[in-house]
């Protein structure tokens, strides 16, 4: 669960997940989750003068890397826990993996989302058949609304980020970059890849970092939203202003997990932040060259990328792509954007 | 070089190209073309009760399959050859790499494109160096001012379809397509590309019915240019209307390639039309579940799949998406289109 102060982390969390568990999440996950391409891109390799590649994680189940953590830790729920149900809250994109896992499992899932989130994410995760609450992002806390539903319910709540089997879940996306890239004999000098909670990069930085272990691991995150990268340059949690604002819908969370924090602290390189006009460029570069489709919050990696290529001359870098699921509006509008 | 009649295809023909030329052009394009993903669809695959595969080539380099004949026809071309430049005709996809591989390999090229081809077309046309010549494609012959201009120059015409290192370049897309089943286990039932002058399809189908003799290969173009599609049905090579008009602005070819055609004939299954609003539905079905940017010309596969969902029940079907080269403005179109 999320955290509700930015104390340092306490001995009373639960274990890291190590790279055990995260090739045990692969095995569990094989054949289910879409194996995402590692897309060498000349277009960005011209640009830097390096090498850079893209893991298209966009591409995966539910348009979004939330599916295999969301698998990772429902599927091994015994019979009595399934048959209470799910709760979850997410902003859209643990949401659609949520229900989507429970609906190929047969539990039932409520899922807490804000009334403002894409028109796409909440239309999928009721496709999948999830019963959708909605609350007001501004003014009440999903959080106690989710505790309610487990209370009244018994149900099991599937947090977004703060549990070692969703890390190790998604830390998949990092062990899939680190395959590919020994199969082509290639040594990242940098790994960039979207961060809110913090759960994606833990698992990557977890991978990664036990395959190459020089490689530099950066979380990226929206202007006004750079929880990761105060906290980390700090050493404690830090927490975003409550009145910051962005387009990127899916990284919008108020602080690190505990627990996700504990393992960036000390695997992680730093962080940086791009504003939303970098989002909608990215979002419109992948468009004209990369034929990718990406959300705001999927895009700012690639972002950060585009904004500072003399940066990454010479070097071999990693850019994650985490989602795509953005509304038609929302993507004609970065489309309009000029290029950087 | 495109044939001005309809005629059976004569002795006088270069021989078709075969696997072994396929692999040789895959040894050359290896490390220099993107070997672009055959990505799983569980979205589609829910749709028709199989399990259907997208062969991603929109993710190509220059954004379309053409970069794969393009380099294997010119980096065989030898010093003098090279020193006298290049010309192409292209409706914009040829035209870009043609335009990218030479230079690549520091190539002088001039490339004859329609004025009304897509803007991005032609400015990554231009971006790429080569001298760009508009004609009128209602009231011009492109043949006849790429003819003019090999004359004066002494220049080498890259032909987009009607040459067996083209073909055996397209080729590749087949071999990477048949790779990458075998190493899953799979066995095709079906392959569906989009087809204009042949060349692509005329290229899958060598590869494919070498690895998997027993799969069906159908030729998909836009209603009103299914020159291949009537061609295989009556045994010989017809010709489209010429006031027939698509928005698949890179399939409208009049009439199937003589040497193309004699390998189509011999190894296609048969050939399926799809209207305009099909190939958007389906380009706003790649943009809202697979994340992928599509144009008009290269969703035509994808947008058969989806209109006889049903034909494929239990079917393992692999859907070529040719290219992703399209316009803000044409792609914003696509996706306001109702969902089939």
């Amino acid at each position: 669960m999320p955290p509700s102060t930015t104390s340092s982390p306490g001995s009373d969390l639960p274990a890291a997940p190590g790279i055990a568990d995260i090739e045990d999440a692969a095995r569990r996950l094989h054949g289910l989750a879409v194996r995402t391409p590692l897309l060498d891109c000349p277009s960005l390799s011209a640009l830097t003068g390096g090498r850079v590649l893209i893991k298209a994680e966009m591409l995966q189940r539910t348009g979004s890397f939330k599916f295999r953590g969301a698998y990772n830790r429902i599927s091994r729920l015994d019979r009595a826990a399934r048959a209470n149900g799910l709760v979850a809250f997410s902003s859209g994109n643990h949401a659609q993996a949520v229900a989507a896992v429970a609906a190929m499992l047969g539990i039932d899932a409520a899922i807490v989302m804000p009334s403002d989130a894409p028109r796409l994410k909440l239309e999928a995760t009721r496709g999948h058949g999830a019963e959708v609450v909605l609350y007001d992002r501004h003014r009440e806390a999903r959080e106690d609304i989710a505790a309610a539903l487990v209370r009244e319910r018994g149900a099991t709540l599937i947090p977004p980020f703060e549990h070692p089997l969703i890390i190790a879940g998604q830390g998949t996306v990092g062990l899939e970059i680190a395959d590919d890239l020994r199969d082509r004999g290639m040594i990242p000098d940098a790994v960039l890849a979207p961060c809110s909670g913090g759960g994606l990069i833990a698992g990557i930085a977890t991978a990664i970092r036990d395959r190459f272990p020089s490689a530099a691991i950066y979380a990226v995150e929206p202007e006004g939203f750079d929880d990761t990268a105060r906290s980390l340059a700090d050493g404690k949690r830090r927490t975003n202003a409550p009145d910051a604002r962005s387009i990127c819908d899916a990284l919008l969370v108020p602080s690190p997990g505990a627990l996700t924090f504990s393992i960036n602290r000390r695997l992680l390189a730093g962080g940086m932040a791009v504003s939303d006009e970098g989002a909608q460029r990215a979002m419109a570069f992948a468009f004209r060259h990369l034929k990718l489709v990406v959300e705001p919050g999927g895009a700012v990696a690639l972002a950060c990328l585009l904004a500072t290529p003399e940066r990454w001359r010479g070097k071999t870098v990693v850019v994650v792509c985490s989602g795509g699921n953005v509304d038609a509006a929302t993507f004609r509008d970065a489309l309009a954007t000029k290029p950087g």
